[in-house]
C-alpha cells in the first residue's frame, strides 16, 4: 500500500516527492484518491518543526477532499466513489465523555485525538502521514460527507480545517439572528469566519489592522469593517458585540477587544501565539461579567453540519490553486499573508 | 438631618470622628439607624485614594445592617423597625436592560450604578458617604431585608459585599449538586466562597497558598484543601473543575488553575489586582475551550436571594467585632490579612 507524497526529511529540508506506506484498508476503513488538499499555517510549522514532537518524514496536509477508492466490509456511512472529506482528525478514543458528546477534538483518552499528521498510532507507535498525497486510509467515522458541486471541491477542502475552527465556536457561542458577532482578522480563518457568521444571520464587523482589506472584507459578507488601530472606529462599538472570533495568532493587545463586549459576552481565541499576547486587565472582564476562552477545530458531527450548511448556502473558501511541486513557494508567500485566503494543491499534479 | 461618621479628611489622614449630612427623606426613601458595618478591603483603597477619583471627606462602608427608623410616604418594602441591609449601591438608572435584569451592578446608564461611598449623586454633584457612621438613608429599592436572628446580625453584615460577590458568580456559573468548585484564596471573599458552595451542594475545593489555613478551610465547608504552591497537588486535580472562583487579588500566575478547569469550565475572578497577573497562555483555554471571566459583586434580586439563603442555612461570616476608634489598627491588621474572615464594626461605638 505506497503512495506517492511530498513530504519533509528533517525541519530544515524544503518538502519533497517521497513515497510512503499507508495501513492496509481495515473493516472500518475508507480509502481515499485525493483530489485537493488545503496549505494550512499549521502545515508549515510542523514541517518546519516550529513545533514540538515532529517526526519525519512529515507529511503535512489536513483539508483533504478526495473520492473513495475502496472501503472495509463493515463501513456503513461511505460508497466507492463518493466525495468525502478529511480533517484534522483520524482518530479518537471514541468512548469518553468528549467523544460521546461528539467533541472528539477534545477527546479525553491517553492519547487525546490522533491527529491526521504526525500522529500517535495506537499499538504500532507508528507516525500518521497527511493530505499531501494521492491517497490516504480513515476510519469511516472520521470521514465527512462533502455535497458541493465538482467545480467547488477545490474550493471545499478549506472548510475541513478553517470552516470548522471558525464554525464550532460561533455556533457554541450562538452566533445568528439578532446577535452583533466580530472576527478578528482577515486570513484563512478569518475570511470563513466572515463568510460563516454572515450566513447565520448575524450582523458582523470585521476587525483588520490592514485599511486595505475594507472593501475584501465587505465583499466577504461584514456589515462593517474597523480599523482595529484606530482607537476612535473601536471605541465607537464599545459594550456592543455579543461575541467576538479572534483569529489573530500573532501577540497583540486583546485589552483593544475586551471593551467592546456587551456584559456577558466572550472573546474567543482560535490561535497560538508563539509569545504570550499581553495580559488582559482583569477589570475589563469584572466589569461586564465578560469572558476570554478558546475553542480548538471542531467534532465529527459538527463538522458535517457545516459541510452541509456550506453546500447548502453555496459557501467555499476563496482560494488560490497551485501544483505541488509549487508548496514551497506556497510556503513563503502563506507567511507574508500574500494569499487571499486560502492555497489549495491540485493533487493531480503530484 | 446631621449624622456623626467616621470620616478621612485626605488620602494621608488616619480616619476620625465627623458630622456629615444626609439628604432629607424622600418619598420612595428608607431612613436606616446602622447597627454594624462591614470592613471592606475597598474601604481601606478608597480612604487611602489607592484608586482614582476619590473625593473627600470619605466615609466608607458598604456592609451595613441596620434599623428602619423612618420611611418615605410611597415606601411599601421596608416598614419602620425591620432590620435591613445595604451593600456596594444605593442608586442605579433602573430603565437600562441590566437594571431591567435586576443586575443593577452593570448599569448601563451614563453614570453607572451610585456607589454607597464617593458615589456620585444625581443632580447635585453631592458626594456619597458610606456605613461608617450612625445612620444612612437609601431608596427603598436598594434596601434589602434581613432575615437572620439578633445574635447573627454583626456576623451577617459581610454579605452584602463579600456574600453577594461569591454568591453571584457561584450562581450565575451553576454551583449545586454533582459540581466541582474550586475556591482560590481563602480571606473576607473565600472563606464566604466556600461556606456558599457547600451550601449549594457542590464538591468545594479551596485553594490557598498556607499549609497552616488547611483546617479552617475544611471547618469552612472544603471538602479539600491543595496548597497551591505544590505542582504535584495542583497536577492530581488537572481538568477536573466545572468552575473556579478566583477571590486573589496579588498578581499571580492564572495558569496554575486554568488547567484544572475541565472541558467548557471557566474561571472567574473578583479581584482586581494592583498590577496585571502574568498573561495566560490561551493554548490552556484552546484545548479545552476553558473560559476566563469577571465578576462584579451582584443585583439587588440576587442579593436578596443570597440573602434569605444564608439566613435559612444559618449562613454568616466569620467576624470579628471592632469599636469604631479601632478602624486603624483593622486597617493595618486587614492589609496583612491578620483577621479570620473579616471585621465587623459596632456601630454603637461611633
Amino acid at each position: 500500500m505506497t503512495t506517492k507524497a511530498y513530504a519533509a526529511q528533517s525541519a530544515t529540508t524544503p518538502l519533497g516527492p517521497s513515497t510512503i506506506t499507508r495501513p492496509p484498508v481495515g473493516d472500518l476503513d475508507v480509502a481515499i484518491d485525493i483530489l485537493y488538499c488545503g496549505v494550512c499555517h499549521s502545515d508549515l510549522h510542523a514541517a518546519r518543526a516550529e513545533w514540538q514532537g515532529m517526526r519525519y518524514p512529515l507529511v503535512p496536509g489536513h483539508e483533504i477532499i478526495g473520492r473513495v477508492s475502496a472501503v472495509g466490509k463493515s463501513v456503513s456511512r461511505h460508497r466507492v466513489g463518493d466525495v468525502v472529506g478529511v480533517g484534522c482528525m483520524v482518530g479518537s478514543c471514541r468512548q469518553c465523555v468528549a467523544c460521546q458528546d461528539g467533541l472528539e477534538q477534545y477527546c479525553e483518552g491517553p492519547h487525546g485525538f490522533l491527529q491526521t499528521y504526525n500522529g500517535w498510532l495506537d499499538g504500532t507507535g507508528e507516525n500518521t502521514y497527511g493530505g499531501y498525497s494521492a491517497a490516504i486510509t480513515v476510519d469511516e467515522h472520521f470521514v465527512l460527507r462533502i455535497s458541493h458541486s465538482a467545480e467547488q471541491l477545490a474550493a471545499a477542502a478549506p472548510l475541513l480545517c478553517a470552516g470548522i475552527t471558525t464554525w464550532s465556536p460561533l455556533r457554541h457561542w450562538g452566533a445568528g439572528p439578532g446577535k452583533k458577532v466580530g472576527i478578528a482578522g482577515i486570513g484563512g480563518l478569518g475570511h470563513m469566519g466572515i463568510k460563516l457568521a454572515h450566513a447565520m444571520g448575524a450582523h458582523v464587523v470585521a476587525f483588520t489592522t490592514s485599511p486595505a482589506k475594507i472593501q475584501d472584507a465587505k465583499h466577504l459578507g461584514a456589515d462593517e469593517v474597523v480599523v482595529s488601530r484606530n482607537p476612535d472606529e473601536m471605541a465607537a462599538h464599545a459594550s456592543s458585540f455579543d461575541f467576538i472570533l479572534n483569529t489573530v495568532a500573532a501577540p497583540h493587545d486583546l485589552d483593544a477587544f475586551i471593551p467592546l463586549l456587551k456584559r456577558d459576552g466572550t472573546m474567543t481565541m482560535v490561535g497560538v501565539p508563539d509569545s504570550p499576547h499581553p495580559s488582559p486587565g482583569v477589570a475589563n472582564l469584572i466589569f461586564k461579567r465578560r469572558g476570554l476562552a478558546g475553542s480548538l477545530i471542531g467534532g465529527i458531527p459538527e463538522t458535517q453540519e457545516m459541510l452541509d450548511f456550506c453546500a447548502q448556502h453555496g459557501i467555499t473558501s476563496d482560494v488560490e490553486m497551485i501544483a505541488m511541486k509549487d508548496i514551497e513557494s506556497a510556503f513563503e508567500r502563506m507567511k507574508k499573508s500574500d494569499v487571499k485566503y486560502r492555497f489549495v494543491i491540485d493533487m493531480s499534479t503530484i
